[in-house]
């Protein structure tokens, strides 16, 4: 299906999409890029990579499917640093967590020969409290969502490659517009990091915190995981996507405050209707995919 | 060790602490009574308990171990309908998950001939999604804390016997206030439902709630796994611990403006900042026990 896969920083997300092409037989060849020297020699002697290229724009060079898989925040100096290598027939997906912000900026740098027609921006749902190439898998993306969110230039062949590549490799591929992508997933993911992080410091840090914590079981182990996520990383997507965070916190705010007043109101059935209301939808709710 | 144990309520915990103490051979005779002649019978088809009584007063009579495992709410009914049965040596303990207002109930109610002696509060921190006899376990309990939180009046020797029998079903025993307990407990169980069900309620209940829940992902589906936790039983616990569940709400508030202002001031390295601390010590906390 491609000749070459170039992949611009060898972590989790851009190596298991390596190995994932490549069990699959979709690609003859892999060439990585990671910031660090250090990151992409590993990525080489894991067989992630066939070849360790010294630059973005060198990972880039020969490619017909690149993977931009760098945090939120390295987007703009990636594409600066790449751009120059984008050729004719050649697919560029990133895997960003937000949709609105990787979409301005690739507005701003790909402006020469409509290199941003090259572009599909991609958000798979996968992840892992894991990070890094040693924890690339090539059933990373199996069963589970990738979000497309194309622009009005995007070359309907080049959506259409992403599309296959994606499906091919196991994963349930949608598409939306980027400001829907970036509404439902501060409601789905970046407010509950949000929330998570905020009860996760309020608990550690109050003077019986340690005690506290050495009572909390499994409600509090499963609730709180997401406060282990990778703080520049959730740094760079909470500032990009504030806007619709502090919305859904405001729901949230809203939803909790209903709560407490009908605790101090001491009504026993508006809380119960209230607990049961939430209870039910979550029971009811299935995570999508098979994973 | 006990000749004969009455369970007042045979749901998962009365029936897990039934079918604990039988494996371990702790105890000859089950008698079990619940307030649905149904989960009585069941809970003696499934030999979960050997004989259904028809009163809590007749699971009491006879035993030397009595477990009050029904909802909070509940306690002060079963200790009026059960007080007259206590009689010389016998140990009672309930399993409640507030404290408080559980000992200030037998104070009230236990007033006759040292009944309040007998009782032995007690909190053990498992349970399970599941609820009912039909999922009762033996080893619920196994690895597991439990919170024993005995007044002044409690004699020494029954505390005794209770810190033995939850050792020996593989228990870990750990004795506190039921001031201390109620504060520790809304920290690290309480307020964490409390913001599960919060969180759910907002999502589900704005007009694209459908849509993005189909887009949620196993981050998601643990940090709202508590919200489908039941409701009456969420209900009982929120009211009678909502002095402290409220002040622990007004620390995570504050933990949560912070973390907005810093957001909306768009400082990148005070929120990664605030961020890891969160994370390193989230990665860095254990989960007590074995399970």
């Amino acid at each position: 299906m491609f000749n070459q896969l170039g992949v611009i920083g060898c972590g989790l997300m851009g190596g298991s999409f390596a190995l994932a092409l490549k069990r699959a037989g979709l690609v003859q060849h892999v060439v990585g890029y990671s910031k660090s020297p250090t990151t992409t020699e590993l990525a080489k002697r894991l067989g992630v990579i066939d070849v360790a290229a010294e630059s973005a724009l060198r990972a880039v060079a020969g490619s017909d499917i690149v993977l931009v898989a760098v945090p939120v925040a390295a987007t703009e100096a990636t594409f600066n640093a790449m751009r120059a290598g984008i050729r004719d027939g050649m697919l560029v997906m990133d895997v960003g967590s937000t949709k609105r912000d990787v979409v301005d900026t690739a507005r701003r740098v790909l402006r020469d020969r409509n290199q941003i027609t090259h572009f599909v921006p991609a958000h798979p749902i996968a992840g892992s409290e894991q990070s890094g190439v040693a924890a690339a898998d090539a059933t990373l993306y199996t069963g589970r969502q990738v979000i497309l969110t194309p622009l009005p230039q995007t070359q309907p062949e080049l959506l259409q490659k992403a599309t296959d590549v994606w499906t091919a490799i196991g994963a349930q591929v949608l598409r939306m517009t980027p400001e829907n992508h970036d509404a439902a997933f501060a409601a789905v993911s970046h407010l509950p990091h949000l929330l998570a992080f905020a009860a996760f410091s309020a608990i550690a840090g109050q003077p019986a915190g340690r005690d506290y914590l050495s009572l909390a079981g499994p409600g509090f182990r499963d609730f709180t995981r997401i406060a282990a996520s990778d703080p520049s990383v959730w740094r760079d997507i909470l500032l990009a996507n504030r806007e619709e965070v502090l919305k859904q916190s405001q729901r949230f705010r809203l939803a909790l405050d209903a709560l407490e007043h009908t605790m101090l109101a001491g009504n026993g059935q508006a809380l119960e209707d209230m607990i049961r209301s939430a209870s039910e939808a979550r029971a009811a709710w299935q995570i999508a995919g098979k994973k």
